[in-house]
């Protein structure tokens, strides 16, 4: 099968803003590509060869969708993984694997993974309910505070809370879910792996995402992380150790906690771009996009240093508005160096949507800092 | 009129490959696009929200398509002219302007033009018929050798030859051309001059052609030129100079010849993102086409110095294959550090056949040089 003729098709399971971005890459190498998404204004409509509306939950239709092609790929992990399985027995090369999607769907299974792989990560006990944390709570064998997380869906930040009184847990869904000790860290990092089907692996370097001092958000996600180059080398080390235990072929984004004594505590990873690796694109000599196409496409992994440093910044829309978006200062930001807006085109605007990123680049990372803090204070994402 | 919302449309005129190239940028920007293309099969169908196939030197197609959007480019010369004319009249905002683009696309008044604006370039003659050129050299007032160019059309090197005996000029149409003195040059250089709608103007590094030695081909751009400081200067100049007697709006890709003595010559210019500028996408803040768009939109440019040094070596069918292409040693060219290829994704090769480039991009630029000769020593386009 000749990749760069049209004999060869690529599926894409979700047509969002990382589908896109991933699209654009595939135009580099000229592959035709098909999309399947629940949406008809999906952002990946206009990108790729052939679109398909469709459920990405229902069997008959990944199924169907995934015959048409050659490989499939995600950009999205709530996908029916029973399709995959079934499809990579009929011989479509599905990355990631249903095995491996399957682990990652459901966060307790995750964490069971972990600790069969001897992987460290945050403390936890399993539920099939959240009402059984209760009495686990009554007989001691769980202890307060604790991070709540449903097992199943627990999407972007969705599906989580932390529990430091039992009333907490009033209005929590009553679902399988996991309780996970509450880890104080110095620093949330992450390593993106990538691995072709030949079994070619590189890292990208450690990113840091810097913390919002009183909101608990992500405000930035830095390239390189500003930490020990020995904390660094554990990070790596670790993300490999995942990389190697899912012997996943794609990218796969490990989400980790430095603590406070410097340990490397897996949280969770993403088998696909990552919003960890935006800034690769005008940071890194190979993008993430291009870097997972390569890998699932068996195509030698390109080189995954920076050229210059990288900054991330979420656009996200702004509190108190909601209704049709406006970029406001826009061109204030892209008069800054280095400074390139990705604006997602979602019409609307609601508090806390993630409407777009930027990214900074600068030879000097503190320096990129520096205008990154300068572009979050300048451009705002309100309504009309 | 609010660029970042659907209400506003850009125009391209033109849907290959470098109309591609900048579509994908307009997706960063969610910028609505509207392509004319008179192949239903342009690359960039797949890549704009309206896709229009129509004759770009037919005046009512032209109008009726610039009737649809806000601002209107091209990324091709050959358009009608007069259609461009008409819709600048009804507030379509048309760059490159037609006044630039008519002078543009009649060599002989592109050399007049220089001459009015005392923009060094080669000595030459102008004729109203090729079969006047004769009776120039027996009357003395034309010497061999001379390079003889069509005025009209003489896009991507047709329309141009090299008389050395009057024997050269058999053959040749009798249209409108001129001739120019042959200049015995050191270096063809380039540089892109972005200026935006409020006058905002930034210049690209100098790039350098590399030739190889006996076939007279452009073999490597290399980014930036291994050229003397002061020379690079005085290449910056002469581009301002041109950009600013245009007064265009948009990119100017100017190409020049470093003489013997170090002066330089413009030989031509193109008013779009050009090849000369294919290793911004890898090596500099801001791509061409990126910094197309933000000129034509009137938006503030980006950074142009470069992140790391470029080299782009384009892709051309090898001789004796005419065919269904096959990309022969791709896998190994990837395999190289910081090497890119771009597949434009024609199905067919044969001899010369523009097919793709291939960016190198490196810390040093003489590692650069060295890796894009094992490129182009490496990968054959050939037919299966």
């Amino acid at each position: 099968m000749d990749l760069f003729s049209s004999d060869f098709k690529l599926g894409i399971l979700g047509g969002g803003q990382l589908g896109k971005m991933l699209l654009y890459n595939t135009r580099k190498f000229d592959i035709y590509t098909c999309v399947l998404d629940p949406s008809n204004e999906a952002p990946s409509k206009i990108a790729c060869n052939e679109f398909f509306q469709g459920d990405l939950m229902d069997y008959d239709t990944v199924v169907a969708f995934g015959r048409r092609v050659n490989t499939l790929t995600i950009e999205i992990e709530n996908v029916n993984v029973n399709a995959l399985e079934i499809l990579e027995k009929e011989g479509v090369q599905v990355y990631p694997s249903s095995k491996t999607l399957r682990t990652i769907q459901n966060k307790a299974k995750q964490k069971l993974f972990y600790v069969d792989h001897n992987i460290p990560t945050a403390a936890f006990s399993r539920f099939a309910y959240t009402s059984e944390i209760k009495e686990a709570l009554n007989n001691g064998g769980l202890e307060l505070p604790f991070v709540w997380k449903s097992a199943q869906f627990g999407y972007d930040g969705n599906g989580v809370k932390v529990v430091r009184h039992v009333e907490d847990l009033k209005g929590l869904p009553n679902v399988e879910c996991i309780a996970e000790r509450m880890i104080p860290f110095k620093n949330e990092l992450a390593v993106i792996v990538a691995r072709n089907v030949n079994g070619e692996v590189k890292t990208f370097p450690v990113v840091e995402m810097e913390f919002h001092p009183e909101a608990n958000q992500v405000e930035y996600v830095i390239c390189p992380a500003r930490i020990d180059a020995a904390v660094a080398k554990k990070a790596q080390a670790v993300a490999l150790q995942v990389s190697e235990a899912f012997n996943h072929v794609g990218l796969l984004a490990v989400e980790m906690f430095q603590t406070q004594d410097d340990n490397i505590l897996v949280n969770e990873v993403a088998p696909r771009p990552h919003n960890s690796g935006h800034q690769t694109i005008e940071a890194s000599y190979t993008s993430q996009f291009e870097q997972h196409l390569r890998a699932i496409l068996n195509l030698p992994l390109g080189q995954t240093a920076s050229k210059v440093g990288g900054i991330m910044v979420n656009l996200v829309g702004a509190e108190g508005h909601t209704g049709q978006v406006v970029y406001e200062n826009i061109n204030a930001i892209m008069k800054m160096d280095g400074v390139t807006p990705h604006i997602y085109g979602k019409k609307e605007t609601r508090p806390f949507r993630k409407m777009g990123h930027v990214t900074i680049v600068n030879e000097d990372i503190n320096a990129a800092r520096q205008i990154a803090e300068h572009v979050k204070n300048t451009i705002k994402v309100i309504s009309k």
